[in-house]
């Protein structure tokens, strides 16, 4: 049987250790959500009261030159596509996720529609997983109704086939989640990109659960579009900027949609009509958000201070090595509670988080560890579609050891032990689950 | 003449005096650039370090419920609304001034393509103004070329026989921004709405230089549309959020194309399928900016705080008093300096800037009067398109007191009498101007 003392001497071995530093933490919490929200680092109330008092309150107006706040998406864009395996240029901060994916989305439609037009069969399919992420189904859906296109959502082991001979002739754009929110279950960018280019199809990718989780290389997988999130494993805090990265065969051919000033190749002429700049710098749309993108850049920069120590491939092997220590306890301890897997043990086969499922205390049980100072968080199945209740648990290797695990599972079992989650208040849901 | 003595006076007698203690001003600095970028609330800072420090690192992602995170763009929303003549539960904060006018206009369109599909003449004409702020014209443009339909840009004095008669019966939405950044140009609301409306035509309006600068009813108008800007009049902060409203009569009738998650009818169900959400609470889509938008809270409540003082009238009445202080001292000190007014003198006809132009100049006296401690800017004017050069003073009577507009005319006399605007050191161009 693993004990504590294991899990203090693979802390002791851990050569990442220190980068918790970075970090303020609740005294005793043990924080398994960065997946969702990741956690303050200790540079950012500094960094934002400058931007907020010397930047804006001193600075003012003057601050678009003095600051560089008018460079801002793209220095801080740059920092991400260290992360993502992008070049630097290639990548900007700007808006959130869902209207980035708009933009990325509306572009790949274009490109399809015009380099298609007239074949037979139309190539008017989007295909994505049915478990992906609500916002992504919502924004496809909206673009492909008003379009006249199809949005066909398949499971993940599904998609393989689909794009395969004839059958994919018809798909335009394969628009996936490179981790699922839901069960954490990671594909394979580069067999993937590759079987929808072969069908013909372009790839929309969103990251928002592996930018800052695992090593990403969009341009050695060749992928065409990218999205991702700022707020979780880049750590810049709640509702902060996304990303979006565009790769420089697609960047200069089409306008995107949401024709901002920002994406004018030269924004201050003030000229009546539209010329998008060069590049990726057309999905720019409104005044970039100076203040949070601050924020953002101190939570990248915990994430670049992993590189004299391996970067993301090291992160990823503490975070593969977290989960599986968090697997193997569960094993050990956790059988007959009721608790199920829903994530693939294979490492090459998901992200940086663990997935269990209960029938039918789910809910309570996440709200029981809470009570107890262990975060993670819940989402709702759905009996129609098939889909279990989930427990997240999301290891961070950034600042979760595997005493946080150890503590975890402890903390997991008290509960299932106890019954404590089938005490009503446990079981009251507040707005955000 | 007048004299410094009449400014001391007046500042006197001004009931509002008092509101400048919510601000941190530099010291010594004339700022007439509130129009660009509103200056820092004294509460701010704290305000920020509050949500960073304490509901972000502190209650982590637990302040969705316990810090309200969730209901911050509706509750920031409704203090808007009392800004602008709108009722509760009708505007929300989200997004960029350039995303919302996506999806305001997006909305438009679908509703008139609905209503008067096959129409002769067909209803498929944007009208607007050709100068209008840069950003609304290339949102226009790409959602007209996408659609087929035609962006009209005339002068404004042309507005009122386009929608009239015969002529009128192609335009489908007229969007306009109610005071024009350039010359302060001030439009009627209600009576541009009217015209529009007996043409059969919606209204989108831009608020960006008018919510928080002079009294706006949004409702007692019957406008359709509005988007708004948080970062100039409202001090939300370098590229704070913008807002959206939305009439009633509209909200719930269209998805707009923005679909995402957070304008969901319920977000948190994580459905597969878009049901959006009643009401303007459609218009959200992702996360909201929840630091950025605590900013803004902050500066919307220094408006707020005129409530009790006579709130948006005051203000107006307030700030027509300086601009009017200030062109009576160009008018009496600034005779052949080649200087020329942009703005209508007529309070009917202006918001709360004053624009005067010069004809070889205008950026490097801008500079010059800057390198004096008085703020104002510049925006170059475009000899093909017959728009001067325009030099933007901007009199936000929340800070702006009349010895500050004394001093600022005083210091312009002093760089037109010596001439220094001609060195070299004024003429060179920054990246943002």
């Amino acid at each position: 049987m693993t004990t504590r003392q294991d899990a203090e001497h693979l802390d002791r071995q851990d050569p990442l250790a220190a980068l918790r530093q970075q970090f303020t933490l609740p005294d005793g919490l043990i924080y398994l959500d960065g997946n969702s929200l990741g956690v303050l680092p200790a540079a950012t109330p500094a960094r934002v009261a400058a931007v907020v008092q010397a930047e804006w309150g001193q600075g003012l107006i003057g601050s678009w030159n003095s600051a560089g706040w008018i460079h801002q998406p793209q220095r801080v864009g740059d920092k991400i596509a260290r992360l993502v395996g992008a070049a630097p240029g290639e990548l900007v901060v700007a808006d959130s996720t869902s209207v980035n994916l708009f933009k990325v989305l509306s572009a790949a439609m274009r490109i399809q529609a015009t380099e298609h037009r007239g074949a037979e069969p139309a190539r008017r399919v989007i295909v994505s997983e049915r478990e992906n992420f609500p916002t992504d189904l919502y924004i496809a859906e909206g673009l492909a109704r008003e379009a006249g296109w199809q949005l066909e959502l398949l499971a993940a082991d599904e998609i393989a086939a689909r794009l395969a001979g004839e059958r994919g002739r018809n798909v335009a754009v394969l628009m996936l989640t490179q981790v699922n929110y839901r069960t954490g279950r990671l594909h394979d960018m580069a067999a993937v990109t590759r079987a929808a280019h072969e069908a013909g199809a372009l790839t929309v990718w969103d990251l928002a659960h592996s930018a800052g989780a695992l090593p990403v290389d969009l341009n050695g997988t060749n992928a065409d579009f990218a999205v991702g999130c700022g707020y979780k494993y880049l750590n810049g805090g709640p509702g902060a900027p996304a990303f979006v990265w565009v790769h420089p065969r697609h960047a200069g051919r089409f306008w995107q949609p949401l024709s901002g000033w920002m994406g004018h190749a030269a924004p201050f002429r003030f000229t009546p009509d539209y010329q998008p700049a060069p590049g990726v710098g057309r999905y720019l749309c409104g005044t970039p958000p100076v203040i949070a993108m601050a924020a953002l850049e101190c939570g990248v920069d915990t994430l670049l201070a992993a590189e004299p120590l391996g970067g993301m491939a090291a992160l990823r092997a503490k975070s593969l090595a977290l989960a599986d220590f968090f697997l193997q306890l569960v094993d050990e301890r956790c059988a007959g509670f009721g608790l199920g897997l829903a994530t693939p043990r294979a490492h090459a086969l998901r992200g940086s988080q663990v997935s269990l499922t209960h029938a039918t205390h789910g809910y309570a049980i996440v709200q029981a560890l809470i009570a107890r100072g262990v975060v993670g968080d819940f989402r709702a199945g759905d009996a129609k579609d098939g889909l279990a209740d989930i427990l997240r648990f999301g290891f961070t290797p950034l600042y979760i050891g595997f005493v946080d695990v150890w503590n975890a599972v402890e903390q997991l079992v008290q509960v299932m032990q106890s019954g404590e989650y089938r005490e009503a208040r446990f079981n009251q849901r507040a707005a955000v689950t």
